[in-house]
């Protein structure tokens, strides 16, 4: 028995050893700097469980006003801090809001603190000091010390259990700090309950509900300890403690397993000898403590903290080495991290028995498909999920498996727009699973029910209380009056409607076809010739006063002007360009969309990105315009596509902390990277075409899952030679800069030939 | 299939209509005016559901203070009031403290209110005035004219559904509110969570989290209407709503089907017919909304009210036809009425499926019992749980196995001392689920695992954090510094171990029933030969100061002064009565105690009790002296039992709705009427011996579920004829006021000689 297991958990060991080491090259630090907001600490591919330091704990208001420093903790790290104020297991990679930071976890010495206390003055609570130079931040392992106690901290996880090793001093008061209250975007009121009972001296469960982005959110735990505690204890924190009565029998501060409020922070004490390791597991849930202990019970059976670090560590080599690449060090730090910032999410969403709890808060069994959750739809669909189609086509199959047991839990019947635990928190706009679900389709890539997706699709699109739909569906546009995003929710949609579109046409439903293809027109509704850019309109059809053309804000769009969404008409670039003007014009005012100067007072409403994040006018810290830089060759001019893409590549991505102009926004921005630095890029995602660039390495390889392999060849590229010559595909030469998605699925070779000279 | 459907459901009609018509008598209405806090609604035997009107909703506090006039309102309804405020489904018969008022129902026209309004003015809010002229309570059955708009209500159920059947006036202003936040014993913060989906236009499926009473306290819902509304709306009542972000791309107000908040209350709107009836039904579950459709769709499958209805009965008739009286009408309604209370708890607390939540939060299935909660343990042990083992055996083993699951699932180890809905509240003192078990254990009815029963007393009765059990143990009484009632927890210590020690020879282990008996003679260790009563005690042994022997508080006993407290030696009345000097010395007592006066200011002290609920000292309203007046036997003075027992049955027990003179405490109060109008009384519930005292009746068939029957005669009883003459027990003369249960269970008549002169 002993045997058989030890060697279950040597095998992807010892496939670790055969493959490429990739994972040296991941420096999960990259975008923890200002705009990016990755978090630095210890995951899984899709898992979970993402075990991170939190450096700082923001409320959402200040005495009734919105905080907005709490934006800067939307992952709950940011290097530029000096101490740590624990390690909780959950967090976005990337978003612009935020949620999560359950169950923070901190070692500590001396005299019990249960408040974090103050950033200036880290002997005010439990938080520590710490300094980047006793910080290492891996794949699947991260370690720190912290100083203000000469405790170290190392992280690693599985799939859905955090484990946590703290390497402690000599002292008689070591104690492990619970925090049940911490959490990411915290609002007054956000905790609804919390639930925890101590089941033995080594062995503690509960829950957490919250009422935040996610308005009804429940994650169970299970906490485990290498070591028995010698006491334990909690306290309430909450303003006004719910009614005791005769609870009060009990002295709950101490000793006492059954706990349950709103606010509680729970410690555990402990002798040790200097240099003794207190290890702790913890394994999530969103089913039950059952469910949680389940998943402790199956995914870490033992205490062996090396051996789950390495196997963590050849999972995401695994999953990394799908792509090989010969490029430079620094190179090959952007990618893989890249690779593993995309690789971070959509997480697996069900415990070890493919139990989830769903939208109705029942629980449900993905019988057929491994359930995920965090889609960051308005971001991902762009890049993400087309870059999944292509090196994760199961994980994306299922991805839309998922997407299709929510919209069948919604009581809305709707496809998610932004879900996370059982949970839409509708952020951002348009219906944008329908891309993601129409490219999968078009794709091939079917694992569910392509029907049934459809009419998923069909009903979303069709619900005319949501976000202007009707009115779009009545009049071509929706009016300024219904929607302050009207005019840019009005080219999502037109976009979206392709996709529908498209999915019917390969399922042979010609109605709908010609319906939405009618739909996918309306971008042409907004534009107004007489400015010569897309312009929000009034209930009368007249457009709305007050144009301005650089700024975002009270002109109908959000995260971008009209001069970038003026662009957003990717599913018809060719309509676009007729309606600005022929490709003449057309390529003239994406030049000055690059090289225009944005006066300061613009820059200023500009969200979530860096001055470093704008190049020109054009925002790649916000993703509208993410497909624009290929606009170019449609226009006959691939040589300022292949321009535009390096130097986006060279000044939005660097290995550095600060590396990201913007949010990663779940894999989106790291997505645009990936595949940009491979060449090509879906400007429309549910289409089967890509969109040529300039590949930025010198040679990549996917192993691709149905066993063929597509090689991309970058003859002399460099950082001058961003230009392509020709490019020749298994042979053959190209006459258009565009390859197919079965070009790359049925395998072979892409050749780009560079030069430092454009080839116009 | 339709056919077979109908013959399942005419079985328990055809059985009515062949057994005796005993609902008839039950009056619902008793105990609703002043202290009984019974309920008036529609519910079946044990049901999961009980359906009533509430006629007030007063907070716990109000402003920051205990409101005592929320005290009233235990059962949420007072015979008094003038207004109702609506119909909810889950309320608790005859307690002392509450929780519960889930889900009110209440159907108005007109301009819509969502306020309940002021019982002084109904126009304020949805409330309407009522009066008992039109009221109408049966068993399963209540009818009620809404005056304020011409409504009538009838509620009928199933065991896990209530089923509301409106008539209507005519008006395109009929609605139907759904109180989503009203409760009994409301606190402030109690709401933790509410969510509610509304699936389609008949059906509305959600849930609330509650922290009161029980701390953790989740109930869902499927509700469906037989009418589709024609609109429906929500209003958020907290005081500061939840972050609600993205949400408000939706209006939430109206026709919006996804809802989440912490106090809600909804409306659904419909065009009514003079004298159209829109029915209503709603099932409850511990588990989830799927659970509770569950529910719905298996026991309640139509729309037939009266079906139901005549179900409902029948189950009554069923039930309450166990035991058939010869007697006066007002003593028919006096006793079915107790006979109905006895049977509406503990409640079944599992769905149809065997699912039910458990103390640790996860679902769990009684796979081979049918799961129960609400066990008022401190009142219930004395009698009612007795009188199950009797008549309703199946039921009570049960019961002890929902006691031994909670045990199972309690992360303190505790047997539950009062639980409701997988909590504990802790209520009152004591450890008297081993009072249950034993008498299961010794009375032979143990579908449980007797063993494992026993360990669960033993570890119950050693858990040395538990009020004042380590002190207890240590020093044979607990110190009056260490509980405020250390006296009278010191004897209910006693008696309870005394039951351990009696099922720990039952099952062989001489072991602990010499350790449990030792414990069982405690009582002695508190009585103060000095002043002659027991009496508190200090650490240092000393008995405690400003000794008040009619005083209730501060003295070291709980509802009850030591005038009544000095008698609680239920296990051993012999002892007793050499303590206090022999039994003349006793029977004097005994007789002071029923007879002295007892000063207005000590009246006052008495917890919820009415001046009629106390007899001299003695206080029939509070359990501690239930089996008092059955210890005269003990002193060889029968008669003055019987006289006394039919004292307080005359005075105690009206067929009113004032007549119960105290809490009926979840049928305890009940239950002594039961035992004591049949004609004899479980003085200690662990021993199988019954003190016989003087019928009330003439004449009592019981049968039981061995199929055998057990007939009580009592020959020329009357008011005057309450003095026994002679006891014959099939045919044979009975030398002492006793029989066993074995004599009860083996079937046989025992007649009672009655005669107007006491047989000295």
């Amino acid at each position: 028995m002993k045997k058989r297991f030890l060697l279950l958990w040597m095998l992807p060991l010892s496939l670790f050893a055969q493959q490429k080491n990739v994972v040296q090259y991941v420096n999960p630090l990259i975008g923890t700097q200002r705009m990016g907001h990755t978090f630095p600490g210890a995951t899984v591919p899709f898992g979970m469980v993402q075990l991170s330091p939190d450096t700082d704990t923001i409320p959402y208001e200040m005495n009734g006003k919105y905080n907005p420093d709490v934006y800067k903790y939307c992952a709950g790290y940011q290097y530029d801090d000096k101490t740590i104020v624990g390690f909780s297991h959950t967090h976005f990679s990337g978003t612009g809001h935020s949620d999560l930071g359950d169950f923070l976890v901190m070692p500590t010495v001396g005299a019990l603190q249960l408040n974090p206390g103050i950033a200036t003055d880290t002997k005010t609570g439990f938080r520590s000091a710490f300094s980047h130079a006793n910080e290492k931040a891996e794949a699947g392992y991260y370690k720190v010390k912290l100083d203000d106690d000469n405790i170290t901290a190392e992280l690693t996880a599985t799939t859905r259990t955090g484990f946590h090793q703290y390497t402690f001093p000599k002292t008689n008061d070591a104690h492990i700090i619970l925090d049940l209250m911490h959490g990411i975007y915290n609002y007054e009121d956000k905790d609804a309950w919390t639930f925890v009972r101590v089941e033995n001296d080594t062995l503690v469960t509960g829950y957490r509900q919250t009422a935040g982005w996610a308005r009804t959110r429940t994650v169970y735990f299970a906490m485990t300890f290498s070591k028995p505690f010698k006491e334990y204890g909690c306290k309430d924190f909450s303003k006004k403690q719910v009614y005791r009565g005769f609870w009060g029998k009990f002295n709950q501060t101490k000793n006492f397993p059954d706990l349950a409020g709103k606010q509680l922070r729970m410690f555990f004490n402990f002798n040790t000898e200097e240099g003794e390791k207190i290890k702790v597991k913890m394994a999530l849930s969103s089913v039950s403590t059952e469910g949680a202990l389940l998943n402790l019970r199956t995914e870490a059976p033992n205490w062996d903290f090396e051996e789950t670090k390495a196997a963590a560590q050849a999972a995401w080599n695994t999953e990394l080495a799908k792509i090989n690449i010969e490029a430079s060090e620094a190179e090959k730090q952007n990618f893989y991290t890249a690779l593993y910032h995309a690789f971070l999410g959509p997480t697996v969403y069900m415990d070890v028995d493919r139990k989830y709890k769903g939208l109705d808060q029942n629980v449900h069994t993905a019988a057929n498909f491994t359930n995920y959750t965090t889609f960051s739809l308005w971001d991902t669909y762009r890049a993400l999920h087309p870059f999944f189609n292509i090196i994760q086509p199961t994980r994306n199959g299922d991805m839309v498996n998922s997407m299709l047991a929510h919209y069948d839990q919604s009581v809305l019947k709707m496809l998610p727009i932004w879900s996370h635990y059982s949970n839409d928190n509708w952020c951002m706009s348009g219906y944008h699973s329908v891309s993601v679900i129409a490219d999968a389709i078009l794709k091939g890539n079917t694992s569910f029910d392509a029907k049934h997706a459809l009419e998923a699709c069909v009903t979303t699109a069709t619900h005319s209380n949501y976000e202007g739909i009707g009115s779009y569906v009545e009049k071509g546009f929706i009016p300024d009056e219904k929607l302050g995003t009207s005019a840019s929710t009005t080219l999502e949609y037109a976009y979206d409607d392709w996709c529908i579109a498209q999915a019917a046409n390969k399922l042979g439903r010609t109605d709908l076809y010609e319906t939405f293809s009618k739909r996918a027109g309306s971008y042409k509704n907004i534009f107004d010739a007489n400015v010569g850019f897309m312009r929000a309109r009034k209930e009368d059809g007249s457009f709305k006063n007050d144009f301005d053309a650089l700024s975002t804000h009270g002109q109908g769009f959000i995260e971008g002007n009209t001069w970038n969404y003026s662009f957003f008409v990717p599913q018809d670039p060719e309509g676009l360009i007729t309606l600005m003007g022929g490709k003449k014009k057309f390529s003239a005012r994406l030049d000055t969309l690059f090289t225009m100067y944005l006066p300061d007072k613009y820059f200023a409403e500009t969200e979530d990105i860096t001055r470093d994040g704008i190049i020109g006018t054009y925002v790649h810290g916000n993703e509208p315009a993410h497909h624009v830089a290929y606009l170019y060759n449609f226009a006959g001019q691939p040589w300022k596509t292949q321009e535009r893409v390096r130097m986006i590549l060279k000044h939005q991505y660097k290995p550095a902390p600060d590396g990201l102009g913007g949010n990663d926004d779940c894999g989106q921005m790291s997505a645009w990277y990936l595949f940009s630095t491979l060449g090509f890029y879906p400007v429309a995602p549910g289409a089967t075409v890509y969109q040529l660039g300039s590949p930025a390495i010198n040679k990549a390889v996917l192993q691709l899952e149905n066993k063929n392999t597509f090689t991309v060849e970058a003859i002399n590229q460099s950082d001058k030679n961003v230009y392509v010559q020709k490019v020749v595909l298994n042979g053959k030469q190209l006459e258009q800069p565009a390859i197919t998605h079965e070009d790359i699925m049925k395998g072979g070779t892409l050749t780009f030939y560079m030069t430092d000279k454009p080839k116009k």
